[in-house]
């Protein structure tokens, strides 16, 4: 496989690059709109044909390049159906596969974060958007999330993969790359023995402030980045 | 194998823990000395014991973890022997290779950077410290460096391994995690078409300001990051 994990350094966004080789399909999962020069030159050096530029979710903290990718590509650009993303080329929802040369996506809701949180698995993988963090969990303080709905998405869904399955998050704040199911299972402090009211408890109460380019970006994403 | 990246944002180093797997030897390639606990953290929730702290060269913009992880752990602190870091436990020198549980490092001299400068090759990746970046090179306006020993370094050895050799980099500044030697050689516009002469006079004429942290860091490296 062709994998890579490119950071955002303003929202500390990670973009993954996936491509069973050269010559084939590629995907890009939570692209970063003012990096878009980048991809495509990436992509270009890889030998590598664009096929679906993907978002976990409608973000908060920067734009996306779904859009201006498709426009630029005519790749798929791809949200979860909850997002009502009317601008998305597709939309996915629970429990599809999405295939591409070498490898597919297995698309699984995890609401919480937003009520359009989706994570993907590919193979002993899974791209966690901000459902799942590194020893932490995305907050659940606006665009519908629901600490209670994550909890169950955390606890009965991805906690269900098998132990050694790398976690790769949309964020990471303190400088690391990927952890594992195991790993959060055990050391996952928001989590770890945490009844589901303990959970909803201290998620509620964080007091976070607003992410400082929401204002831009949610109404930027909710036209996949264009019009901006 | 059990590996992780791990990014300091202030001097954009990228640190790499690599073990075969829980319970087993564990080393650290350019630890930052300000993320030792992390490190031990880290450590500890993998199982693992550390057995090395290893830097690719002396350091001019961040101050090295080696010393103070000897300290913490008994590990042995590493650096080529060009360094004449004599508060180091062990020195390196070219040809030598790193046996560890179920892994080992193979050791190249590659000056060019500093004149104490090392690369490592674990099976299909190499950890280039700042002798090769992605698409760059390490500067080598100071600490003895030299462009046309790095020039040297790069085409005469690291270019020698297979094109499909994961490269590590010690740094990099536009968000990407790795590459390979095959695209370094076909996209790394320092190198690509470049006679010595044509890259020596390129690098000598970068004009870049000095490091930050030069005046502190180095000073502090020549102690193995102790007594700062």
């Amino acid at each position: 496989m062709l994998f890579r994990q490119l950071l955002d350094y303003e929202s500390f966004t990670y973009t993954y690059l996936i491509a069973s080789g050269g010559g084939c399909d590629a995907v890009l999962i939570d692209p970063v709109k003012k990096h878009v020069d980048q991809y495509l030159q990436l992509l270009k050096e890889l030998d590598l044909k664009l096929v679906a530029a993907i978002d976990t979710h409608m973000h908060a903290d920067h734009v996306t390049a779904i859009g201006l990718l498709n426009q630029r590509t005519n790749c798929e650009s791809v949200i979860g159906k909850e997002s009502q993303a009317t601008c998305a080329t597709r939309t996915v929802s629970d429990g599809e596969v999405l295939q591409f040369d070498g490898f597919q996506l297995d698309v699984i809701y995890t609401p919480g974060h937003t009520d359009d949180s989706y994570c993907f698995v590919m193979g002993d993988c899974v791209f966690t958007g901000d459902t799942l963090l590194i020893r932490g969990t995305g907050r659940t303080d606006f665009q519908h999330g629901d600490s209670a709905s994550q909890y169950e998405s955390i606890l009965n869904k991805l906690f269900h993969l098998p132990d050694a399955t790398k976690v790769y998050p949309g964020h990471d704040y303190n400088g690391m790359t990927v952890s594992t199911i195991g790993e959060e299972k055990r050391y996952n402090l928001r989590l770890k023995n945490k009844t589901k009211e303990a959970y909803v408890a201290l998620m509620d109460n964080l007091n976070l402030p607003k992410p400082k380019m929401m204002h831009i970006a949610v109404p930027a994403n909710q036209k996949c980045g264009l019009e901006v």
